[in-house]
């Protein structure tokens, strides 16, 4: 079973098509702020939300809309995250009854999502006057995907979008996605904005399931800055139009189309750790040797969770000893005197630490090694068979620049 | 009863002596790096331990040395952690031994601490050879107090001490304390290093019972950087020179040492805070209202450990909705619909979010009240009676350039 790489993001599956525009609720001048994705014919759909109690009126809204296990079209704006304002409700409703509109469908129909400022309201004539706009956009060209994906956006550096292609039953399937990441991005979570489309026949009980059993070793390991915002979701919708037998249970080809989800997902995850606010570089820590995957994934949380981390990544300083201190503070169980680190990069690998104390490296090398924009942050726990690996970032200035005056 | 400051930190009390000096471990030149601490007699005695599942040597020894409840001096060096390396029970060892014999006393009744870097090997014949001017260094007046309170420092700017009085069973008593903060600090531990000393007769278990009820919503409410250290500690010493009858219950004695102990840890716990690596800001979060105080502990860390939050304190950017989510994310059960927001401090107070959405206040307001060195950050959720204060700083560049390059 191979996963090809291919064009397109969300329009590389059959059936779907995407747009973005700008209608002005974005601050910087000419950002795209409306993305709208969309499948000619009803599909199965499936969403993960933050766990943030404070949830936003378009995530509580998608919530009761996805109820029924279908959905026809995505739309999302930047720019206004839709939270904690009156009428939040009121608009959020707005924004699905005008997609239904456009595209003909029932406003239930539609998963709606914000992104952006906190307590502002929504401005809804804004939205409004520019959906004629927005209709004509969507295209099934890979350009209407990277539109949507550029609309999402918002502190975001660098547009997120992967497509790949695999089989199922015979048939070749596609599967796309694009995301939007930057701040405000921690595990104790659903996840961050993400959205994909896929051409393959599952059932939404089973979509549920794979973002169920793909989303815990992928988009939740990733860590920008540690606060969960209370506007993430991961949604999904499927339409069949590959022509696999429809997947409804567990098997081979649940198997197959849960690792096409995690090729796509972790490409996205890392790409989200990278384009943190401020980062200059990825940080990914591999954890082996835990007594279990759960505890190897609260190990390499704490470490790339870790503020003194990613300051000495930044500085590239080799200073294993906060390393060693968050998992140590973890909560995790494991012995101290057992554990062995490394830092790796495409610049060579240097051991600093083995059973539980300082080597003798080389400051040299080490420095040679933390020079590349990715590092790997390698730790041996020596107990068991458990694994996991976790994104994150550097801290950097910047990171208080961007964040210092966000609303201004 | 009244609790009043005095001069003269940890020699306040009647029968010690304290001093600090340098021996060489601390990079920065002329940087003094051994402090110690002395009564005249055996003291009664106790300690808070970090949390971390990595405890660095000097901890555990001193864990066994206070087994008996018992000790009569504190001995402590900064430049080294002594954590994580080899060799490192034997130094803590060493360092014990050589109080012991400066100071003529058993070396299990010696406290011993370090802090600093982790994993490097602590430099024993240097702070051998600085003993004897250690020694000449002990005096009763408050210069002594002051060079052992700058002797921890490490990355600290400014030195924290204070002392009080109160009456006890008619006599006058004195508590006094020392401390150091600044990075690695964060409220899921037993605390940072502080020392404190009295002269009021409690029993051991008693002195353990007043640190257990007071570090909980003092020391464990400040957080600088989310990063719990290998070396945390929080020891007292009581010797009983003022001549109270010795507390051996709960009571209203046991109450006046607690109210003292806590004036002395709040005062100590805000320097922490407002002394954060880089920090330009102290933030003082009251959380009102809560179902319970132990809710409320939960809201309140949350929101002083979100870097967002900090990021844009710093930015003095009344961005209301980063603690709103703080406080969604923080696991505590409250409704977000009853939320009540207001930022104040010396120059005003603005009310920013009601009823759990945003309110439209005067930007111009806020940015005045944000401009002095002491934000209060006040939230109300009402819901019942449990109420907290939690302490931290704000989040500025130079937080990331002293711990890029921290080691060098």
């Amino acid at each position: 079973m191979s996963i090809k790489l291919i064009q397109g993001g969300v329009c590389a599956p059959a059936g779907f098509t995407a747009g973005g525009v700008r209608c002005g609720l974005a601050k910087k001048p000419g950002k795209k702020d409306l993305a709208l994705i969309y499948s000619e014919t009803l599909c199965t759909a499936a969403a993960s939300y933050t766990t943030n109690k404070v949830k936003a009126a378009p995530v509580l809204l998608t919530q009761a809309h996805l109820r029924d296990g279908k959905a026809q079209a995505i739309f999302c704006n930047s720019g206004n995250a839709n939270a904690c304002v009156p009428g939040g409700e009121e608009a959020a409703s707005r924004m699905c009854f005008m997609a239904g509109k456009l595209l003909d469908l029932n406003p239930e129909d539609i998963i709606v999502a914000s992104t952006g400022v906190i307590g502002q309201p929504l401005n809804i004539p804004l939205i409004e006057s520019a959906m004629p706009k927005l209709g004509q956009a969507l295209t099934g060209e890979a350009e209407g995907s990277k539109a949507a994906s550029s609309a999402i956006m918002t502190t975001d550096l660098m547009e997120k979008e992967i497509a790949v292609s695999f089989e199922l039953d015979g048939k070749t399937c596609s599967l796309g996605g694009i995301a939007k990441g930057s701040g405000m991005i921690h595990p104790n979570m659903a996840t961050m904005l993400a959205f994909l489309t896929t051409d393959a026949a599952i059932s939404s009980p089973m979509l549920k399931a794979a973002l169920d059993f793909v989303i815990p070793s992928t988009f939740n390991m990733v860590s920008v800055d540690g606060d969960t915002s209370t506007n993430d979701m991961c949604a999904i919708m499927a339409n069949g139009l590959a022509g696999n037998s429809q997947i409804i249970t567990h098997g081979p080809d649940f198997d197959a189309f849960a690792a096409a989800l995690a090729r796509v997902l972790i490409y996205l995850a890392r790409l989200m750790a990278r384009d943190g606010e401020g980062a200059t570089k990825l940080l990914e820590c591999t954890v082996t040797g835990a007594s279990s995957d759960a505890t190897a994934r609260i190990l390499a949380k704490a470490v790339i969770g870790s503020n003194l981390v990613k300051c000495a990544m930044f500085g590239k300083d080799a200073n294993w000893g906060r390393i060693i201190c968050a998992l140590g503070y973890s909560g995790a169980d494991f012995d101290p005197g057992q554990v062995k680190i490394s830092l790796a990069s495409e610049a060579g690998t240097v051991v600093v630490c083995q059973n539980g104390t300082g080597l003798n490296f080389s400051e040299e090398l080490a420095l040679k090694v933390l020079e590349p924009e990715e590092i790997g942050i390698q730790i041996e726990v020596g107990q068991g068979e458990g694994g996991a690996v976790a994104w994150g970032c550097d801290f950097s200035y910047d990171y208080v620049k961007i964040n210092g005056d966000y609303r201004s």
